[in-house]
């Protein structure tokens, strides 16, 4: 049986799986999806998947058969149990629950592309939809607290070594993650002291200096944040305040995909199809919290896109003090990628 | 002239490097120290690195040449400056000062080992030895706020390409690590509650249940910590209670030594040579706060190594959730490094 785990000094919690690795060769498998084969996210190889649990399709298409456009399927990974209940429980000093939760692939295009830049805009905004459609359905189960869409590409980034199709992920959670909740104390203090939004103090600062922007639209701005942990860090900010991701609105969606679009082709063409992640950070779930917390939630956060190019080595400093030695400064690059070549 | 920035809104530091890349294959350098050549480590090659800050020698050798046992010598990596002050001062809503700060390396034997199960008992006490050293010395410095020792063993755990010469090393910082702060936030809360050390209660269960007890000595304990964030993670805590590394007493040292030796041979031989990341997480230094909060940290906070294998990839989950996935329970990897042959 898999468990939630949580630590007790620092209050993290850690999934500890089943499936228990036998011989210590075991033990170097670095990912579990190991072995190379047919690509099973293209079109017409649907029964090579897990049956689907949403997707985009032609209207004469059938459920796990060819004719979508985006595709949604569970994971194989993890092997999330939605049966049953939390349970959590102690055992001695320490806290367990069971491991409630849900991890989606987005497979984001019929044909193997690879990244986002080489997929049409429209395409992209069919992706944002199918991401707000599933948060939106997730937020649906009381045991679920907070859900994290995230993206990794290249195998450095945590990608597959089966396949390189491009595809996000989904995993909801029935526990806020720490760095979650580390980023929304720290916005509440924020708002405690000045009654705004930290994120709105930070936008208005990088429009008025600018020599941080890397790209602007009307609805959207992308910036290298001034304390950047990696070269090319980027954030991703909608210009209105909106705490909650699923409220974004169709222009905000369109600029968003052109954002994407643009900034993925440039960190390819700049630094040779880098391995990134980007993850996404909004507000906890309506009902994980008490009425009021959620009110304050509203005024003093804002969803925004982390994109983290890989491009340095992570180590045990890092790992160990949560601080970062970063050598590109932010307003480099930025100014290499406002000046980098766009579609 | 690099700088260290404050994120605002979680408060963590980073250091921001001054020289500028300026061409894009600068960036896909993963490593500064990224060439080939002999090992400037090496007894005979003292040249070949900068002045040594520290050694223990031979009483007929001479400063920055042969005929010593350990040798510190500053990075190369880092043009940290102590020159001056630490000028904080805000830009806008940001946070900045300059980066006061020491970055040293331990070179841990004068022949070119590569890890530490393969040196002598004695040296290793040499090493932890020399370590608490230059951390009382660098304590002496009323800028610096903590210091972490730590160790990059392998590339992919941060190591450098030019040479595997065993080493670890030391970064002392004007701030806190948001890592540590959280971790004695943590202590502090449950101190608070219990009026007990949470890393001594954690001690006493490990030591009732046993499964998890990795390894043993009078004075050490080594577990596979209960919500692990990684296969194979390794915590190493003195079973007496003390906050504060540098107040390590003779017959620790001396079993610390035979722990380190131990675990780092049974993780080559059971993970084929893994890389991995230890750290030490110790009490700040004792100026950094008033003397009442310092009295309250030597009896809430407990110093000890975590030891972290880096044969998992870690993903965009991880590093936008801080909640991590495990895939082997520490229960089994305890047994494991119980049954592992031993030197």
């Amino acid at each position: 049986m898999p468990e939630l785990r949580k630590d007790p000094i620092i209050g993290r919690w850690v999934i500890i799986s089943v499936e228990r690795a036998k011989r210590s060769s075991d033990f170097k498998v670095s990912h579990p999806e190991d072995e190379e084969g047919p690509c099973p996210f293209c079109e017409g190889l649907e029964k090579l998947t897990l049956p689907e649990v949403f997707a985009i399709r032609k209207s004469d298409s059938k459920k796990d058969e060819a004719g979508w456009d985006i595709r949604v399927i569970p994971s194989i990974s993890q092997r999330f149990d939605l049966d049953g209940g939390l349970e959590r429980r102690g055992i001695g000093m320490y806290d367990v629950m069971n491991p409630i939760a849900v991890h989606d692939i987005i497979i984001e295009s019929p044909k193997h592309f690879t990244d986002i830049y080489q997929l049409s805009g429209e395409q992209i905004e069919l992706i944002i939809n199918t991401s707000v459609r599933r948060i939106v359905e997730l937020e649906k189960d009381p045991r679920l607290k907070y859900c994290l869409l995230f993206k990794n590409h290249g195998l450095r980034a945590g990608g597959s070594k089966v396949t390189r199709h491009v595809r996000s992920q989904i995993i909801a959670t029935p526990v806020t993650p720490t760095r979650v909740k580390e980023e929304l104390r720290g916005a509440r203090f924020y708002y405690q002291y000045k009654e705004r939004c930290i994120f709105c103090d930070i936008i208005r600062q990088e429009l008025d200096t600018g020599d941080r922007i890397v790209m602007e639209t009307d609805t959207i701005l992308a910036v290298a944040p001034f304390a950047s942990r990696f070269p090319f860090e980027i954030w991703i900010l909608p210009k209105k305040h909106c705490s909650d991701f699923i409220n974004i609105e169709m222009r905000e969606i369109k600029d968003l995909a052109t954002v994407l679009k643009t900034i993925t082709y440039k960190l390819y063409q700049l630094l040779d199809d880098p391995p990134y992640n980007y993850m996404l950070h909004t507000a906890p779930f309506r009902h994980a919290k008490r009425p009021g917390y959620w009110r304050s939630i509203t005024e003093d956060y804002h969803w925004h896109i982390e994109v983290t190019p890989r491009i340095t080595q992570v180590a045990g400093f890092e790992w160990g003090s949560g601080f970062y030695i970063n050598p590109t400064p932010p307003e480099d690059a930025a100014k290499y990628l406002r000046e980098a070549k766009a579609l």
